[in-house]
């Protein structure tokens, strides 16, 4: 198991479950009562519920009460969207987001709003994949009821000025959310300081259980359920509470914060070594995004090396190394081979984007494994050179 | 934790998760490949989820492909009622309900009908709880698009003609659809027998994890997505699949099918026994529903010992004896102390509805237990008794 977690290079997709995690929810799968109940079973569970909202409220900086859980970055970017539009249904509404959001945050836009009668703008990228909040300024309309966009992209990892989009949407009235699911447990995340109104996180993101997540939500914002039934969750995300996701997601917003500021620190080390010798292997090698540490996840590193197809490269990898890499997103590969909608949207061409890898590491990436996964990078590169036409 | 186990009489709240699920979750929770990844990681994970998909189709005789993973009763049934009408949005339709469905359907159907501009009839119930064919017939109007009856209800226990339901429906072109989440794992389902056209249940029902549940629905129909995004579910269901809990229901879905029919021998025994004795006890007893064994669910015991508080009782069992019953469901308890709209649909009025209590079996209930039941409720109605002023 533990080589295979250090041949694991695909930490945006999902993460293993960290053993302080497992543990608790091994325990935990004796926890049987439904916290609704009345009697002394069900109380034991309420009470621990509780504490795991705490610990889960303390890593986003919010409010206990602020905090809704649900099945995770998808459900929660639905019910962000169709909870807080669903008002404006039949009227003219209007929202922005931007051309690289998950498709949990694009199709549901573009479903609520053929659905509800509403209008989209998904405001471009530049070449690094990065988001202006002058962009976002100037798409702003009267008629202008929200805005959502990612903290930071799962296939190139850049880091959005959340803080500066969040303040003109504040100055004008306008709801703002964002979509954390890539940020949470790998930067610091505080929901006043960033100044949003609504933010959403994925468990499984961060070495917890997939099947949880969550959004903050302000106060000021009263929204309809996307989950309607015995009310629980404060009347706003019915259904018997997953007390033993619920502990699990709970230690692992406890280890993310207890890990992070380490754990970034090894992330940005591994990367430039990963750069530097990446460059030596392939000099025409190509960094999608930037290197920049501030605007930029210090886990992912997204590059092609002309000449040689990603996929093919993932495949080499996976077969002949055992090492997990990526080729776009995870929920892309559900639909028949598409182009990465995010690069294309930062201009590059078909040839770029078919010679795209994304690496990301995690917790249990070491510095050997790193090496190995050069090494492995030096053997498939030879192999691949060996097999290119000279042209 | 047996002895607690043993002192719990409210599994239609929720079951303890059986310890052959416990094992195949625990190992699980070593598997962390995202089912949508293409390398070897998650391809092992897509393998285990189509191997779980193919043993929950099983338990409900319908093919794996008709079957969607979501992440419970209450999505389920938000999602066959948002999911199907929404074509109707605007436009005239009417639904057929009954006034004792489940809040995730009666407030579904409530929000919906409001949202969407439709009308719901909820159809009685007579004096045993149970919904005839014909008042359904009956309800039918040339706009009626859907239908949605429970199978077997949650607080009396009694078992639906939704075979019957279910004919009238298809005979009219009607979707019908069923929420089996009380039934599911207690007696044989079979959807084509049934002739439903949409079928939710809940694992955390049947011995299995909180927080996974799913939906049969006929292939004939295709509904519009609750929870838009990556396209995992066939396109309708999206968030990254959670394959902890899919091999946990998995695994809950064997042991149900292995378990049921021993299982429905011994709850039907126990729970004469416990009527028999019940009778001695309190001559008076007045049980809510039938004692048929066909159209009750077995392990379901429902009852009102007029003059005494189903709430102080349940309370004076709790902490005297340990013994966990329930007043009303779990999830009425999210709100003020409301009397059950179930018991009041039946015609029961408030004294009669003030001294009910909910005994609900399962597969970790022995004979002893009722026993111990049975002793407890003795001493316990002594001291009601005892304390009861004599008018």
């Amino acid at each position: 198991m533990e080589t295979v977690i250090g041949r694991y290079f695909d930490y945006n997709s999902t993460t293993p479950i960290h053993p302080l995690v497992r543990e608790v929810m091994t325990e935990a799968l004796e926890t049987f009562g439904n916290p609704s109940s009345v009697h002394r079973i069900g109380k034991d569970a309420k009470v621990a519920q509780h504490l795991a909202r705490e610990q889960i409220a303390g890593l986003l900086k919010c409010e206990p009460s602020e905090l809704y859980i649900t099945s995770g970055g998808s459900e929660s970017n639905n019910w962000i969207i169709k909870g807080y539009l669903s008002r404006w249904t039949g009227a003219h509404f209007h929202v922005i987001s931007s051309v690289i959001e998950h498709p949990s945050i694009r199709e549901t836009l573009r479903h609520w709003c053929r659905f509800a009668g509403g209008e989209v703008t998904f405001v471009p990228v530049d070449e690094n994949g990065s988001i202006s909040s002058e962009m976002v300024m100037n798409a702003i309309r009267p008629d202008t009821k929200m805005i959502s966009i990612m903290l930071a992209n799962n296939e190139t990892g850049m880091i959005q000025p959340i803080q500066e989009i969040a303040a003109v949407a504040r100055s004008r009235g306008i709801f703002f959310h964002t979509d954390a699911v890539q940020a949470v447990g790998k930067i610091p995340i505080h929901v006043q300081e960033l100044g949003v109104d609504a933010l959403s996180f994925s468990i499984h993101k961060l070495y917890g259980p997939k099947g949880v997540g969550g959004v903050y939500v302000n106060k000021a914002y009263l929204l309809e359920p996307l989950i309607h039934g015995g009310g629980q969750e404060q009347g706003l995300r019915s259904g018997t509470e997953n007390v033993v996701s619920l502990l699990g997601a709970a230690e692992a917003c406890r280890v993310a914060q207890v890990e992070m500021e380490n754990l970034y620190g090894r992330m940005t080390s591994y990367k430039q070594l990963l750069v530097d010798q990446l460059s030596v292997l392939a000099p025409n090698l190509r960094i999608n995004g930037t290197l920049d540490s501030v605007c930029t996840l210090a886990n992912t590193l997204n590059f092609a090396i002309p000449g040689i197809r990603g996929e093919a490269l993932a495949a080499y990898l996976d077969q002949c190394f055992g090492i997990a890499v990526s080729v776009g997103s995870a929920c892309s590969s559900n639909h028949e081979k598409k182009l990465s909608y995010v690069l294309q949207e930062m201009g590059r061409d078909e040839d770029e984007i078919r010679s795209s890898v994304r690496i990301s590491m995690g917790l249990f990436t070491s510095k050997s494994d790193i090496h190995y996964f050069l090494q492995s990078m030096e053997r498939s590169l030879a192999h691949f050179f060996q097999c290119m036409p000279s042209k």
